[in-house]
């Protein structure tokens, strides 16, 4: 082969490879919320990466739609790579309504791509976690949502964390009780979104660019400054919305919602409701909600909504949805940096070792019988010197070793090493199988 | 929402939704293989979607190169959509050989894409699952994959397969020995490789039209017929090869190869060697081998190979590798249509139903209770009689129901019903966890 021929093996910037040591923390964290997720009884989807561009347009606003990749292919559809899961999965409800259960829920966990500069925290391909229901309008659907939402973050190891509540609909009806054009309503929120980022002043600032009237901003302002304890929260606004009829529908709606997380047994110090909470995203109907850990402080690790009206952009005819995401990479570098993972580095539970190329055979027999009983085991088939074998399962953090020894083995023997104490001992080979799931049993 | 705006819910021809369904059969599937290839200790990779153009391309022939999918991207460098996984590991392997341990062994299931024209059998994105060990020659390592494939083929609960292994470097040298030049050599395994479909005479028939003397194709042909137990065929083809060096040193790979099976307590029944296994691709090297159900007859569901000249494509040095994959979609399909899945229908283990809208409180906490004792627990949210409710348990096949009825209620006791049998108890709240539980349990 000519080194002159060689093409240099490089990756796109903001892809990623995931080595091993990266694959065990996210299959740790998937496998985690994938348990919590069929507690609920919620069931598995899967769909292409490919989808027609048309599927996606007019979704993701004018600054999404640029970052859509697009396929270079000759037929007359132009075809893209997959922006997020919930449009896809409004697709799939579109085409198969009828043979799904009603309603239906589901969790999604695959990568999507953005064809953005790469920078921090901003990736071309990356993975997102998706919870929904579709077909239900409900409010003890979004508190179900909520509920596994909280059930996540609580089996991931969180614990200070709140998950602040807030519903579209009773936004609208503040806007409209503050005088502020419905038209305008859109562009209010955005600004109210980025209030944690950019701060009172300059939210206040932005709404006076909308050419609102200072009696509006004003009317406005403070109801930003609502939060904590949602029965007060509530006491409060029903004050101000008494006399509007979508304003008490919404503040009802939010009263079944709050009701039902009683049902569900969930500590009251995990959610609150926080009339600033607005959620970028135009599609948002009713109930949204975030989860934020506040220490250490890393900002919002979850959120979602209800999207009554989404489907409907496939089938004309409004249908109730509403669901989450989980943040996937974002938690798993807070993770990572908090020390929250098992210090597994290693897959193998065993290595099998052997002193010199006559017992080698046997290393891999007693491999065999160890998997046999479930062990995850690894042999070291190269000739080198037993602390050379002893050093590598130490490298790679695999916690027990056996040694296929030329006495011990004349006595149907083998040692047992386990590398965190050093200590030794000599087991019969038929009996090594239970020894070793016994002494790792406490782990499993 | 107007009608006229909707946008056609459609899927591009070739790929798939998956839904809730298929989904449990895909994933009983993929756990099961994670969990053999992590009972050997093989630790789990994942690389993006997207490769540049030029790691992929000369690698898959020219007609492969044609079903690469490319990116429409205004930068400089062409983008496409990852092809299969054996190159992104190559790739993988010359970036990050340093922090890698050594030898380097691997699983990942991913999707892949072709611009294919679809038809049955032939996918624009479907799955694929490889395993391969990176950085060692050593015969034993082939065993190692050749075990696995095995395993993971009894896992799935297949028993009439064989595993046909046979190795480039034999057929070389009968080559050789037949006096084919070696510049027909690829050509003349591509033809061979379709022996199976095609029969010997077309096989006969095609290395005619390569211009064959007459001697070398009857020297040749008697060879495709030999087949059946290693030990056998070793003998014959030594009295064959024994004057040629590289036929001599192929025999030695292959005996050392069948001797680390038995090392492995692989049954004897379920390999044999076939030396008119050819293998499409060009790029293997050493062992080649390929799982075949003979009944019912499906044809070959696995098959890989040593590969030592794929690494060196990037780094400019040779590094041995090889390694296998399983054909996850082919084996899905027979599996579904010999109904070897497990039947169930549904991930939730258990529907908690109630009475009337006043019990509905109840339902969601003690739901709340089961999903606290790890049973997978949905709740029937809508208000229909219990025998609407108990039907959809039937139709999604949820095999227990909990019903939160007023009277039992009152006593502080829910009624849990089979629905295998039809048969009810009454249990007390505060035990129905464990008792249910228990009658999950065996499935567990």
């Amino acid at each position: 082969m000519e080194t002159n021929d060689n093409i240099q093996a490089r990756i796109l910037k903001g892809t990623r490879d995931f080595l091993p040591v990266q694959m065990l923390q996210r299959d740790y964290v998937v496998n985690t919320l994938v348990e919590v997720f069929q507690r609920y009884g919620l069931e598995p989807l899967t769909t292409p990466a490919i989808e027609y561009m048309e599927v996606l347009t007019r979704k993701y606003g004018e600054e999404g739609e640029k970052l859509i990749y697009r396929l270079a292919y000759k037929g007359g559809d132009v075809l893209a790579l997959r922006y997020d899961l919930t449009i896809p999965l409004c697709r799939v409800y579109a085409m198969h309504a009828k043979s799904l259960p009603k309603p239906f829920k589901r969790y999604q966990i695959q990568p999507v791509w953005r064809a953005d500069r790469p920078q921090k925290g901003r990736l071309r391909e990356f993975y997102q976690c998706d919870f929904d229901v579709i077909g239900s309008d409900d409010m003890v659907v979004d508190a179900e949502i909520i509920s596994i939402n909280h059930d996540c973050m609580a089996a991931l190891g969180f614990d200070r964390f709140n998950i602040r509540i807030n519903n579209r609909k009773v936004l609208n009806a503040l806007l409209e009780y503050a005088g502020i054009p419905p038209s305008l309503g859109p562009d209010v929120l955005r600004s109210v979104d980025k209030l944690d980022k950019s701060g009172m002043e300059t939210v206040t600032t932005e709404l006076e660019k909308l050419e609102l009237s200072e009696t509006s901003i004003n009317t406005f302002i403070p109801f930003l400054s609502m939060k904590g304890d949602p029965e007060e929260v509530l006491r409060e606004l029903r004050g101000i919305l008494k006399e509007t009829p979508a304003g008490v529908d919404s503040l009802a709606e939010m009263e079944s919602l709050f009701g039902h997380l009683k049902d569900f047994s969930l500590p009251g110090e995990r959610y609150s409701w926080d009339v600033s909470l607005a959620r970028g995203l135009d599609y948002y109907t009713g109930p949204i909600y975030e989860t934020v850990v506040e220490e250490p402080n890393v900002g919002s690790l979850s959120g979602g909504g209800r999207y009554d009206k989404l489907v409907g952009e496939f089938t004309g005819e409004d249908t109730p949805a509403t669901g989450a995401s989980i943040g996937l990479e974002r938690i798993i570098t807070v993770m990572d940096e908090q020390k929250m993972f098992p210090e597994t580095t290693a897959v193998a539970q065993v290595l099998v070792v052997h002193l010199g190329e006559d017992y080698r055979s046997h290393a891999i027999t007693i491999a065999a019988a160890l998997r046999g009983a479930g062990l995850k085991t690894e042999v070291y088939y190269h000739q080198d010197r037993l602390k050379k074998q002893l050093t590598y399962a130490n490298k790679r953090g695999i916690p027990l070793v056996v040694i296929a020894a030329p006495d011990e083995l004349k006595e149907g023997k083998v040692i047992v090493r386990d590398m965190a104490t050093g200590k030794q001992e000599t087991v019969p080979v038929e009996s090594a199988p239970t020894h070793l799931s016994d002494k790792l049993s406490p782990k499993k």
